[in-house]
């Protein structure tokens, strides 16, 4: 885990749309090398696999139902910000909806990020003959802290956690932190090349650790059951 | 925004003791270049100020008696974990004290991130003439997810968060994320070459925006009012 990592974005990507194959579009625009990790911003997976509503901007109600209609429960609510846990299990602001870049409408989560993640992986897979991991990512706020980070909602051909238990610390004694969310600091790595208004919808990070590829998911690893929180 | 990122790992660097030069075993053992990010574990600033105490590892009730004492308050408590509101005002798992890699001890959180931050930086500027920034990072939980990511507890000449109210998204609307907290995205990019286990405890960011390199507080831009969270 001592090499460099580079953080790379891919830039000149075209609007998306239905239907639109994001995997055609990374290859003509990068150049991918084995054991690359492709970040991917849900905004353009939602596009492609066409989770775009119509809705009005300008009428609160419309947003308040399609938020609901996005979740499992409404966790708190402060005046227009809804705290939702999404059908995904994931806890973020309004059902992780989107209501920036879509003409009159807006850009639902992907269904289920990490076979998104799996069929971009697949694809790409296919098309270059290399071994590949690809991450789904959004930004999300966090509960204590201001600011917002993306984080991972889907993963494929990387481990979402790195299980560090049994291993030992310098003085031979067990590690306190075991079980680091590398996926989650992939996708933060790649927000670093991102921005908000420039339109890179996808970054590579390479260099990751070889033995961090191995199959993942996001919903199996990361999702905390609501059982196990402390704070729902 | 739209130029690589490389993280590099910083190694071979020595066991830390108290009245150190972190700055100075920084640029022993690495070559820093301007507008670098030289993200620092906490770890290594506990030692280097002597924020290190004796406690029995044995004894839950000593261990105990030392979160709370370095908390605020108690937010929750499962068997032996418990989540605290530190006196910085982190809501963190034992208050941050990290109980490995100290022999017959534990090193507490240092008592002012942001201030450790600056006075790396300020030694580093010094003795290079270059314009540095530095982040003083820890790994944390979070509420929602599983594993671990590293966050900033400290920064200096990079702001903490990019505001980015008032730009417009690529269809000219106002863009509806606003505040990245770029300096936990930094330090969760570290962390990618960093590691638990192999004793590397700086790493170097290197081609972030150099509009990003301003004077910035962890404390004051991240740290989320009691008043303001939705969950305490």
């Amino acid at each position: 885990m001592t090499g460099e990592i580079r953080v790379i974005p891919v830039t000149g990507m075209p609007e998306v749309s239905p239907g639109d194959s994001i995997a055609d579009l990374i290859l003509e625009h990068a150049t991918v090398e084995s054991a690359d990790v492709i970040v991917v911003t849900s905004k353009i997976v939602s596009k492609a696999e066409g989770r775009l509503v119509d809705v009005d901007h300008a009428a609160p109600a419309a947003r308040a139902a399609l938020i609901e209609q996005e979740s499992r429960r409404i966790l708190r609510r402060r005046e227009e910000l809804y705290i939702t846990e999404t059908r995904h299990g994931f806890i973020c602001a309004n059902s992780g909806i989107d209501f920036s870049n879509v003409v009159d409408g807006a850009a639902l989560l992907p269904a289920n990020p990490d076979r998104s993640a799996r069929r971009i992986r697949d694809a790409l897979e296919a098309r270059t003959g290399l071994t590949l991991a690809v991450v789904v990512s959004d930004t999300f706020g966090r509960t204590w802290r201001r600011g917002l980070v993306d984080v991972a909602l889907g993963c494929a051909g990387i481990t979402a956690i790195l299980d560090l238990r049994g291993t030992a610390d310098a003085l031979g004694r067990p590690l306190e932190v075991t079980e680091v969310a590398v996926v989650d600091e992939v996708a933060a790595a790649a927000d670093l090349v991102m921005g908000k208004a420039e339109g890179v919808p996808v970054a590579i990070v390479r260099g990751v650790d070889r033995g961090w590829f191995r199959e993942g998911s996001v919903r199996q690893e990361i999702v905390r059951p609501p059982g196990e929180d402390l704070f729902r």
